[in-house]
């Protein structure tokens, strides 16, 4: 039997519960021992709970308990996980964790940590709930070079996006309907602002290239600025807006990094990918393009991913799983305006013939999307690939010379 | 450093050497030493490879070598692979395989000799070539009840159907094309016929379920008897065929497995998984839907997999991979006539109106697929979930009353 303590029992952390209860037999036979929940941590009470008798609102009588071998934390947010994780790894207990936000800030040194107590520091959920990513990079995919990760990585946009371009409803009317139905918070701004997706290609990117990158490094846009007219003109473009977290290793080892509402290609495995789904595409030398698909998120779905960690934790007790990234400076992420990219342009122009020349000898190349509705004095280009910066000189220049750029979105690679 | 040996220098094998020797930093990085080609074993000679010093015709020589820790086998078939495997495994050494036929023969008897031997037998490559499938469904999904797995397995038949689906060329040209590629053998019986992804499944049903299931227990039809038409109505139904290999748990525990074109679904993520590649959903009770999608053979990508395997066998040299399923006398699979299924079904009649009501009588209900474009005399529609064996019963009864059935294809429920 494996003593195994679980910090949080919202909506995560009563999943993984329930999965370690009603999954006994299954975990039983893989694990070759009974896994038993001896503690949980939160400061509510849950009297209802079949495991009413192990709630505690005392770290210490986890931390203190040397039966416990494996620490399950899904309390979310830094305060005080950071804390009780650093803990509970240099007291050598192993720690799971879903928690993107903790691995996101903390992971490299929370890693050397686990590796100097020779305990194990897993978060197999932290990043594409239920999909299978974090293990498949670091064990499957080891005997590549990988060059490429790009994801829809957060569940919550890309419903508000799938409601945008199937339906046709606006921005503020999708992220009320995925308030109603749970999947966007009261505060959306972690998710519409892509905070929240940046954690994860972070996470992602720092496991493929063995070095921390922090958020601070990634520059990161939400989408709140979609519109409609946007949407029809991606579907003229070819293709669909996604809100993209993407990490891309240039020849010199530096890391292309960036979260933006990308115009991907309909023939893309990731223009497929609606509602609340993720998936993300690993792109290697060896293997090419793979791509993992499922929910990103919810009860049950993040809550295998964890105990799947547990498990793996309990086969693991007396030797590391080799799971690591250094700390960096984040000198290895170029500047965000050095970016290359194709970019989407619409404007309003008081003379669009004009607005399309000017655009022409400030892009040299453009690709102009006919849109038999557009609005009067509408003009919307694709450009070629160059330096974000300079794309970002030109659409000053369009600006001042009174074409008025309303939208502004980069072509996504894929 | 860990000395390898690997048997079998053909398209499989010269990769795997082919990347240990340009990943080399990447794998030392990984496994912290250095992972050494001893042996190479191939019956033909290739003086000119820069490994010519370890080329050997004799398995004597590796199973002799105390210093080879890790033996890969790429020769592919049972013989002479399946007594070269059982007896590096019975001395001690970790075997890693892409070989599904010797893994879908043998795998059972191959993981307890294995198991004996505190020893590892790993075949990440045998399924989906360099798509991780095989540790994702033993490792990351083991918190979930699998209820069903389905994919498209096979990239030289789906080649094929892309052909025919996106460009209307036949089965016989696109069949020809395949060869002249190098996607498909001079006898592509293997894949066109289902073979090939029936020991596919086999292999995964294993293992997700733990009891070995043989080929020869699983209904397998290929795609020779696809053509153009059936294709058409496929999209009039709203969909597309593809050849696909499928388990499912009943809730009394039996498998109902089958190997089969199917009509899948547009808004399914199988049905736009084109050319050679591959996908595989898996179906989890925690998770849900779970898909993996890449290339599903090839040099390169197939060789990383193996690589992979290596990695994680010289990581694992002295204790197992919890990597098992027993052995099975095939009694878990029902009957393939038991099997409930959807069933599209072309027939030629003289009277379509009275050929339509004569199906409605035996299927009861039948959605009619109209086609502006229907050959004279052809009726086609879709019938309700029955048992297969019934429907062969109507099928024989339609036959019988003069109306020819020329196509009968499984409705894919994913």
């Amino acid at each position: 039997m494996v003593s195994v303590a679980i910090m949080g029992h919202g909506v995560v952390g009563s999943g993984v519960a329930e999965i370690i209860t009603t999954h006994k037999q299954k975990l039983f036979a893989s694990v070759g021992e009974e896994i038993y929940i001896k503690h949980i941590l939160d400061l509510r009470e849950f009297p209802d709970s079949p495991l009413a008798d192990r709630f505690t609102k005392n770290f210490d009588d986890i931390i203190n308990d040397i039966d416990v071998r494996v620490v399950v934390e899904v309390m979310g947010g830094v305060n005080p996980a950071y804390d009780f994780v650093k803990r509970c790894l240099l007291s050598g207990k192993s720690v799971v964790t879903s928690n993107k936000e903790l691995v996101a800030a903390h992971g490299a040194e929370l890693l050397k940590i686990a590796s100097e107590n020779n305990t194990n520091f897993l978060f197999e959920a932290s990043v594409g709930g239920g999909i299978p990513i974090i293990r498949p990079i670091n064990q499957c995919l080891v005997a590549n070079n990988v060059s490429e990760i790009a994801g829809i990585l957060n569940g919550t946009t890309n419903f508000i996006l799938t409601k945008m371009i199937n339906e046709g409803m606006n921005f503020d009317d999708a992220l009320k309907l995925a308030q109603q139905l749970g999947y966007a918070e009261r505060n959306p701004e972690a998710d519409v602002e892509g905070h929240d997706a940046c954690r994860k290609i972070c996470i992602l990117a720092s496991l493929a290239y063995g070095k921390h990158i922090y958020p601070d490094a990634v520059h990161t846009e939400g989408i709140t600025k979609i519109t409609l007219d946007d949407v029809k003109y991606a579907s003229i473009w070819g293709g669909v807006i996604k809100l993209i977290g993407k990490v891309k290793r240039l020849p010199d080892k530096k890391c292309d990094i960036v979260v933006a509402p990308m115009l991907i290609p309909s023939k893309s495995q990731l223009a497929n990918i609606d509602d609340v789904f993720n998936g993300i595409m690993v792109r290697g030398d060896c293997t090419g393009d793979v791509v993992f698909y499922g929910k990103g998120a919810g009860k049950l779905p993040t809550a295998s991913a964890v105990v799947a960690d547990v498990i793996d934790c309990v086969k693991h007790l007396k030797n590391r799983k080799y799971l690591f990234w250094a700390d960096s400076d984040n000198s290895s992420v170029i500047d965000y305006k050095e970016s290359v990219t194709a970019m989407y342009i619409r404007a309003i122009a008081d003379n669009t013939a004009d607005a399309y020349n000017k655009a022409k000898s400030l892009f040299s190349d453009i690709h102009i999307l006919e849109n038999s509705e557009a609005k009067e004095n509408e003009i919307a280009f694709v450009c070629e690939p160059m330096a974000y910066g300079e794309i970002l000189n030109n659409i000053d220049a369009l600006n001042n010379s009174g074409i008025k750029v309303e939208s502004a979105i980069r072509i996504g690679d894929l």
